[in-house]
């Protein structure tokens, strides 16, 4: 379970995801977001669709559920219409035919499941939230569903580190809310936190909003709880900021997409709560002027950047024609996003300000806003207005949204040199033409990262057979990745050799060997079918 | 070759570490740093010493020595005089007998000496700066030592998102130059800067000044160039912020101490140099008051707190009588160093100013000196002196030095819960009585890692048995790590079960076995003897 991004929530605003893991990712009162809600049926079996052969796993039996309910009672699903949402990803462009939904609460279940899978030869899908847009978090055929969804305790947060245990299916949102009030916040976030559980996040090494001030969650995991295929736990829950006794096993499950082992608890080091936040929506005349505007804000804010990103023109057209968003500043072909996050209002704004002045002197911003959680109201050329930083957000936020309710979705999440990005959105608008309805990038610009979204009328092979693998070759020979952060799941699994050579697949997969001899972990997903 | 703190030298003032690897690591002029560099032949030899047994390697002969000149002609060492000081390691506390010694220059050789060293059968050992503290860095018996020394070019280093692409053999001190007069720095510093190669320091995870700010090196280094023990290569060189194509190869051997493959290149992320840099000195009363004035200074310096290093009075004793050093601050049993860095001096001193105080007025700090590399001085309650830091720093960074000249040194690197870091030496203190000549703790405070270190007058082995394991124990029984930064090497591979479960320890000795079956690659190192 990967970042949605797209629909970052006000605090407060999310539902229950317990019974629901994909629903509380839609913003509640969207129509679009309740109509998701119903016709799983629509969506053409994954086998089938692509053309996938089961594996010689086995069937389940009746006696194998007996064996479940006896293990949790009460917290074993067979029911198909408690069944359906789990079967199906949140993009609602994969679905699986599970018969089977586990709901364990400790790390010893986990441990007896799978001991028990791993005997019985059933094949597992480890799902968090179910948040991914790669279809890596449902089931391709009939695998067990091992759902997180009742792991949600709080195992220790400590003040002093700023260190937080807790069990792998935790909502980000929840935590966040709850690290809050001690004063610190999540070294992460993403548009789907209101719904996307830790260990889906880990499982996932998701990217999100924060990365360019906190860094990645190989840094910031300090250790992880995992219980392999065949049973085994392996406790290397260390609450450390420092460790080096032997290998760092846990870097193996970060991002392995449960293909390794499956998560149930981890440790994170969380950064303590900024005191002032700042956010500035700026126009830009260009590309060149985005990433001038970039460099120049990098010198001048310094330590308190806490996020750049960036978003072309027909992406807000996008959102204010589905979402009726408006935007404060209209008129450019880009627009940047930026966030400050520091512990000294005044001296944040300061800096802040002196930015402001000196983008607009120069003339690589012509039109900007900027809102402030704090009360004082600037007089400045850019008007400060006194709103909370979440509603100029979402007009970010909310692009993935917006885009599905354009028609169908070719999405691409890759990473580039940043001088490059916006290249590929250019070429691939030129090579399409009028095939496709829109071509739009947006992204992490601070980070590299450009989601490219195609979208069209319908599901159109040829304009699939158009863009693919044309994105991987141009992002190939730029040595970029052509996932930044979504991960490989099922849909990409098969591009992996864009992005890595073929040493490296090869030892991917003696790894996958290794841990997993029977291959029941997340089968079909992120290692290429070696037919 | 890890971390070898207590030598961090003012930029410019090292040697060339080429012919002398361990020299440059110590301050020009300094008598105990020359004397040093005589008597390898002194140490006792490893095997010896500690009883272990040579593993059934093939043994060098002449055919080997001729292959490798064709390979790589005068880049072939045989001189027994030239081959000593690689030998030994900088602590001068284990020897190996190594007849060869080869320098590479480009990855296809490290690949060719590989290879035919795994069809050989003949034992490897990876040196980088030799500067490593628990014996990984120098040959056990007749290794083959090979040597990144020649493998120092800069590839490439791009100012737009900061990473710099370099050969593993480039030394640390020499990047942060390079940068610095782009504009950057590099994500870590530590002691051992002048000598240390960056492959080195990836190879052991190394830590050092900078960690609390920038975050380990699983965050910041962005691909590895690898080969492994059967001379393949593995490119995972990438200059991305994000990828999430796969497993994260590259993290195995992050920290690997040289044991599962030889990194020859590194792609990292750096920082931007900080504008202005402040550096506070201060006295507290008690540990208790060390940890209040850390949340204090936390919250206050947020986002430019770069360093907070803690030392108790007899570390300021011993850099007083054996170095000649002054400190500006006495009489208090604790003393903090605190380094901010920021990017607007005016800001960053009012910060720190206020942060200082709040220490003062609430009791936390009893007296403190500032140092300032700009030029106003300020006038509070507090001196500040317009210094370049680095003149504080060496209060902090020399004592090791200072400990080798009071005897022979127990060290222990420890990470602890914050609370509890100095009790273990107030323990062993108590523990120890007059058996020991002097109980210093000092380290990392902001990173839970404690440096602990005993001297005597010489070593003995009845002293040995009082500390060990006693000092493991009470660090397990806090879930602590018995590394948090040296690593293991040769001499702490034994205890790595007082910090990781069996299961991990069987799981790192598979990983082991399937990228390195025969075991060539710096063998008898990091994980415990089977027998």
């Amino acid at each position: 379970a990967a970042a949605a991004p797209g629909q970052r929530q006000r605090p407060g605003a999310s539902r229950s995801a317990v019974s629901r893991p994909w629903g509380a990712a839609g913003p509640p009162g969207s129509s679009a977001f309740h109509a998701a809600s119903s016709g799983f049926q629509e969506v053409t079996l994954t086998g089938e669709r692509y053309g996938v052969r089961r594996l010689p796993f086995a069937r389940l039996a009746g006696g194998d559920v007996a064996f479940f309910e006896r293990l949790m009672p009460g917290r074993v699903v067979t029911d198909p219409e408690e069944l359906k949402p789990f079967n199906v990803d949140w993009l609602k462009s994969v679905r699986g035919c599970s018969k089977l939904l586990l709901k364990p609460q400790t790390t010893a279940e986990v441990s007896q499941v799978l001991r028990y899978c791993y005997e019985r030869n059933l094949a597992v899908n480890p799902q968090g939230g179910n948040t991914g847009l790669v279809g890596g978090s449902v089931p391709v055929f009939d695998e067990i569903i091992l759902s997180t969804v009742l792991m949600n305790q709080i195992i220790s947060f400590d003040k002093v580190s700023g260190i937080l245990v807790c069990q792998a299916g935790c909502i980000l949102e929840k935590l966040n809310e709850y690290l809050e009030q001690q004063g610190f916040i999540m070294p992460l976030d993403l548009g789907a936190k209101g719904s996307c559980h830790i260990g889906g996040n880990v499982a996932t090494n998701a990217g999100g909003l924060r990365l360019l001030r906190y860094g990645s969650l190989r840094g910031t995991v300090l250790g992880l709880e995992v219980v392999l295929a065949d049973g085994s736990a392996l406790d290397c829950l260390a609450s450390l900021r420092k460790d080096n006794t032997g290998y760092d096993l846990k870097q193996l499950f970060i991002g392995s997409e449960g293909t390794l082992g499956v998560i149930t608890a981890v440790s994170i080091l969380c950064p303590q709560k900024p005191k002032a936040v700042n956010l500035a929506f700026l126009g830009c005349q260009s590309f060149a002027k985005v990433l001038e505007t970039f460099t120049t804000c990098r010198a001048m804010l310094g330590e308190i950047l806490s996020a750049y990103e960036f978003m072309d023109d027909k992406c807000m057209e996008l959102v204010e024609k589905h979402l009726k968003l408006s935007s404060p500043v209209t008129g450019s072909p880009f627009y940047v996003l930026i966030e400050t996050s520091g512990s000294n209002s005044t001296h944040d704004e300061e800096k802040l300000n002196n930015f402001l002045e000196q983008a607009m002197t120069s003339g690589l911003v012509t039109d900007g806003t900027v809102a402030t959680d704090d009360k004082k109201i600037k007089a400045t050329r850019f008007i400060w207005i006194s709103l909370i930083p979440q509603m100029l957000w979402s007009l970010r936020e909310r692009i993935t949204e917006a885009l599905t309710h354009d028609g169908y979705v070719y999405k691409y999440d890759i990473s580039l040199p940043v001088g490059k990005l916006y290249d590929l959105v250019t070429d691939t608008r030129a090579r399409l033409g009028r095939s496709a309805k829109n071509v739009v990038g947006y992204g992490h610009l601070g980070d590299g990262n450009l989601h490219l979204n195609i979208t069209a009328e319908s599901y159109s092979h040829s304009l699939l057979e158009a863009i693919e693998p044309f994105v991987y070759e141009w992002t190939a020979r730029y040595s970029g990745s052509i996932s930044a952060e979504h991960g490989l799941g099922f849909k990409k699994k098969q591009f992996i050799q864009y992005s890595k050579p073929p040493e490296a697949v090869f030892l991917m997969q003696r790894v996958k060997a290794m841990l997993d001899p029977k291959g029941i972990l997340n089968p079909y997903k992120m290692l290429p079918s070696s037919s």
